[in-house]
C-alpha cells in the first residue's frame, strides 16, 4: 500500500517549525493533480501563513491549539467563480450557480485536499483535518474574503508534528464494503462491525471520562449533538445561499 | 512529489483483464485509511463486478464505454445509515438525516475515493472518476438497492490500461491558489490563468470540431449547459430528499 496512505493519521500537535516554500508548492501543486468535474478545477486553495490570520481564524476552528501551532492552514474551497468570470470574458453564459455544480465544485476541492494531505505526509509533515470549516463557513469567507461564488468546504492544518500520534482503528474493510448491492445491515452485522472499537481501551476510557454507558451515546450527546447538527445544516445552507450556490 | 500523483491521469479505455481480489481488497482498504468526520467512517463502497449489473450501471454513466470496459465500478457513497443504526441499537438518538450530515458523509467518500484511486495507480491499474454518479442518482440507488441514508457521491471504474493516455493540462497552481485572503481576478489574470489552455492544439481541435470560436462556449454550449446543470441540480436535491438527507 503507498506509504503515506497506511501510515496516515491525523496529527493534532504540532512545533513551530516552518514549511519551506518549495515543499509547500509541491503540496500545492499534488492538490492540483487531482482530477476534477471536466477539469474546469473548480476550487481555490487560500494557504493562511501569517500568524495574526491563524489567530483570526481559530475560532472558527473552535480554537484547536494545532490551528495556531502548525505553520500552514489551508482552506479548501468550492470555486465556481473564476471558471464563470473565464466564461463571461469570453461571451459564454455560465450557469453554475445552482446545487448540482456547489456538489462538483466541492468535489473538486475535496480530491485536490486529499493529494494535499498525502503529499504532505511524504515530506515528513502532519496534516489535520478541520471539519469545523462547513460549521463556521460564513465568519471564514469573511475573514479570508471570499466573494460570491466560493466557499470554503474543509481546511487542513500542516507542520511537523510534535509528537508520535498512533493510528487509528477504522471499521473493518466489510464493514463499509458492499458487493453489488446494498446488503442493508442486520443488527448482527452492527454489533459485530463495531465490536473492536466498543471493546477498546480508548473507548473505555471515554466511557469514564463521560459518564456514559456507550459510545454511540457519547457520539449523539456530547461530539455531534442534533441541535448543533441541525443549526450547522441551517447556516452552511445559508451561507451557500450567500454566497451564490443557489441563484437557481 | 508522490508518483501515483504526478503520473495520475483519468483512463478511459480498458482491456477486460480482471483486478485481482487480492489488489482490490488493498485498493478498497486504502479507501478506509482516509480520514473521515470524527471516524465515524459516513460513507459506504458498493463494488460492481458482475457484467450485467455493470450493463445495467452504464446507461447512468451516459453509456461511457469504460463502464462495461473495465472490470470494476465502484461507486461511492454518503452513508449516514450504518451509523445511525449503531446508535439506535445501542440507545442513542442519532440526528444525522441533515444537510450537514449529507456534506459531511460526502467529504468521507470523496476522501476514501481519493485514496482508493492512488491505490489502484499504485498497482498498475488505470481509474476514471465518473461524475455522472450525482446526474442520476436516483436510478443508481434503485440498481444498487441503496436504502435511506445512503446516496451516491461519486463513482470510479477502475481496471487495466488498454492504451496510454497522456497527461492533462492544469491551469498554473498560482492560479488557484490564494495567499492569506481570496485576491479577486482581474480581467487580465483571467487571461494569463486560460492562456496556454486555450492556445493549446488540444483547443484547437476543439473549436474546429465544436464550430465554436472559443473553449469557453464550448462548456456552456456542449458540455455543461445551463439546463442540463438545472436539470442536475434538481433532481439530486430531489435524491438527497428522498433518501433522507433532509429530513430535518
Amino acid at each position: 500500500m503507498i506509504n503515506e496512505i497506511r501510515n496516515h493519521r491525523s496529527v493534532r500537535s504540532y512545533t513551530g517549525e516552518p514549511v519551506s516554500e518549495e515543499v509547500l508548492d509541491e503540496i500545492l501543486t499534488a492538490a492540483t493533480r487531482a482530477s476534477t468535474t471536466g477539469n474546469m478545477q473548480l476550487y481555490s486553495i487560500v494557504v493562511t501563513q501569517d500568524a495574526e490570520m491563524r489567530e483570526k481564524l481559530a475560532p472558527c476552528h473552535f480554537n484547536q491549539p494545532c490551528v495556531v501551532q502548525a505553520p500552514v492552514l489551508l482552506t479548501f474551497c468550492a470555486d465556481i467563480r473564476r471558471f464563470s468570470l473565464w466564461c463571461r470574458q469570453r461571451g459564454a453564459e455560465p450557469v453554475y450557480d445552482n446545487f448540482a455544480w456547489f456538489v462538483n465544485a466541492a468535489t473538486d476541492a475535496l480530491l485536490a485536499s486529499q493529494n494535499a494531505a498525502l503529499e504532505a505526509e511524504a515530506h515528513g509533515l502532519g496534516i489535520c483535518y478541520l471539519g469545523t470549516a462547513i460549521y463556521t463557513a460564513r465568519q471564514i469567507c469573511e475573514i479570508l474574503s471570499l466573494p460570491e461564488g466560493v466557499v470554503p468546504v474543509t481546511a487542513m492544518v500542516v507542520g511537523h508534528p510534535a509528537t508520535e500520534t498512533p493510528l487509528t482503528d477504522r471499521l473493518p474493510v466489510d464493514g463499509v464494503v458492499h458487493r453489488e448491492i446494498y446488503r442493508d445491515y442486520t443488527p448482527e452485522d452492527i454489533d459485530r462491525i463495531w465490536h473492536k472499537r466498543e471493546r477498546s481501551e480508548e473507548t473505555a476510557g471515554l466511557l469514564e471520562a463521560n459518564g456514559l454507558p456507550n459510545l454511540a451515546r457519547i457520539f449523539t450527546e456530547r461530539r455531534y449533538r442534533g441541535e448543533d447538527n441541525l443549526a450547522i445544516s441551517r447556516s452552511y445552507m445559508e451561507c451557500l445561499r450567500e454566497q451564490g450556490f443557489f441563484n437557481q
